[in-house]
């Protein structure tokens, strides 16, 4: 249901992005659950907002979650390149739910400041280097998801964010052998107390935006293949139908290449591991006067040719 | 060989203390390799720095890894208990190599400004709150691993800290149940690149507490059961022989209780996260003048009762 609402919402508001409603060749990976399966499996979500094609049962020694599919490396992507080229029995999207794509990673990298529109709405100057922070992995919740509102804060705020996901271990990336590091994208919600996050625990922004649920992710990781450049994707962030967020990912300072050069200098990147890179203006806390999310709102998250993620806040 | 140096440097600096060489009835459970196993195995460690029993060859429905392990609860702790009470084969430690005891948590935990002694060092006052932060689990190395000096940094610093392990998950546990959630405790080394720390990205401290090899742990996992008082420990840390930090972890001034009733507040809690609970004074970076480590040093790390972890700076 939300799924569709999400759909319908594009299209007014992305009205020249022709959205392919019919199957896509594009490979979109999901995890889901179905009421007559067992546990979370792998599937293949049959263009933006489709059906999904169960993996597991295409192919029974595919592994159940995608971090371990993505550790098995390229043998596994030809499994899926060969369910796309087959005929399949496609889940109807009622019958299934969409849980995060990746759950569990080693690593949700976050960073600050990575839109050059978002840095002029707050008056600083862009960074020389990227700021990396972080979410626990258990911040993480599904596309549909809701997001609990914590009793702890009375500023929540949302940020649309294109998540990058990491397919090959690496250390001391170059950023010219970067892309071979990536898996896919995916949308994420970056959920973001400011109480905690700017004026609590001594300043360190982790709390502020680790609580349960401030990490939805979805609905699907979109295989780079499938993106032609994921720096030229409109970008929005909805709350209440109201266009909260507007840009463009050609905004961002520090691109998916500079990011895991830079992230891997330090650390070394596993599959599955996820990148937040940073949100365009339009945040709660910058507007005059501040908004901040309350029960009841629905916060919808999209990115062009990735697909939306629409969650409700509790 | 390192770990029958650090016994020995532990009987000169902590002479009141009896340490336990014959094999004990604590548990202390590992994670190790061998040279006739494939892969990681759980192990029990025949007293602090004794033999290895292979837990996986007493009872091979026991999973591998201690995360695992851990997140099965209390009916695999008990087959631990059989194993201790029965006479096993004990693998001689020179023949084993101890891996980190957990790896790969959902969490790496970290709290600054935990010991009132560490804070009078630093002329600030004690914080009203635990103030938290965060590596990834990819900085996890073993007990006797090498610290690999970055080339990115010139200002590495130790703190020894003392580390709980979650046994079993939970959300907004009361500080009166909190030990119920605890697994047991072992040696941490939060090694630290002060330049990245304080001075370089945002001021937010991850970068520069999280870079590869950053996180030595071990050498096992005690559990609480074999620990009288966890707030009742000498902790110290040793560079080339010479005592650095010297403490007790009754100095902490938000104890475990607390520290868990904290951050569960804001995420869930999984079995296997770990909670690095401060380091006491004695840091480089507050000494007149500051001193940092160099390739070549070799930092020993020491728990009354846990054990000691030996890591070489390369």
């Amino acid at each position: 249901m939300l799924g569709s609402g999400g759909r319908r919402l594009l299209t007014t508001v992305l009205p020249v992005q022709r959205w392919p409603f019919q199957p896509s060749r594009d490979m979109r990976l999901v995890q889901f659950q179905a009421p007559h399966l067992t546990g979370p499996h792998l599937g293949l979500e049959s263009g933006n907002g489709g059906g999904v094609i169960n993996l597991n049962a295409f192919e029974p020694t595919l592994p159940r979650t995608m971090v371990e599919f993505l550790e098995q490396g390229e043998a596994t992507l030809s499994v899926v390149k060969r369910a796309l080229a087959t005929h399949l029995p496609v889940l109807p999207r009622a019958e299934v739910t969409l849980l995060a794509p990746v759950t569990r990673p080693d690593k949700v990298v976050c960073v600050g400041m990575n839109y050059a529109d978002h840095c002029r709405e707050q008056n600083v100057p862009v960074p020389k280097e990227p700021i990396i922070f972080s979410k626990f992995a258990s911040a993480i919740v599904g596309p549909y998801d809701d997001i609990i509102l914590p009793p702890e804060s009375q500023e929540v705020d949302w940020e649309v964010e294109l998540a990058v996901v990491i397919g090959k271990r690496g250390k001391r990336i170059k950023a010219a052998d970067a892309m071979a590091h990536v898996a896919g994208f995916t949308v994420a919600h970056d959920v973001s107390a400011r109480d905690w996050q700017v004026k609590r625990n001594g300043k360190q922004w982790l709390l502020g935006k680790t609580f349960d649920t401030f990490c939805p992710l979805g609905p699907a990781l979109v295989t780079k293949d499938s993106v032609a450049d994921p720096h030229n994707l409109k970008i929005c962030c909805r709350v209440n139908g109201e266009v909260m967020q507007s840009s463009n990912t050609n905004q961002m300072v520090f691109k998916t290449e500079e990011l895991i050069a830079w992230v891997s200098r330090f650390v070394t990147l596993y599959p599955g591991d996820i990148i937040l890179t940073g949100t365009p203006p339009g945040v709660g806390m910058f507007r005059k006067p501040p908004v901040f999310l309350k029960k009841g709102d629905e916060v919808q998250c999209e990115i062009e040719d990735l697909g939306v993620i629409v969650n409700k806040v509790v």
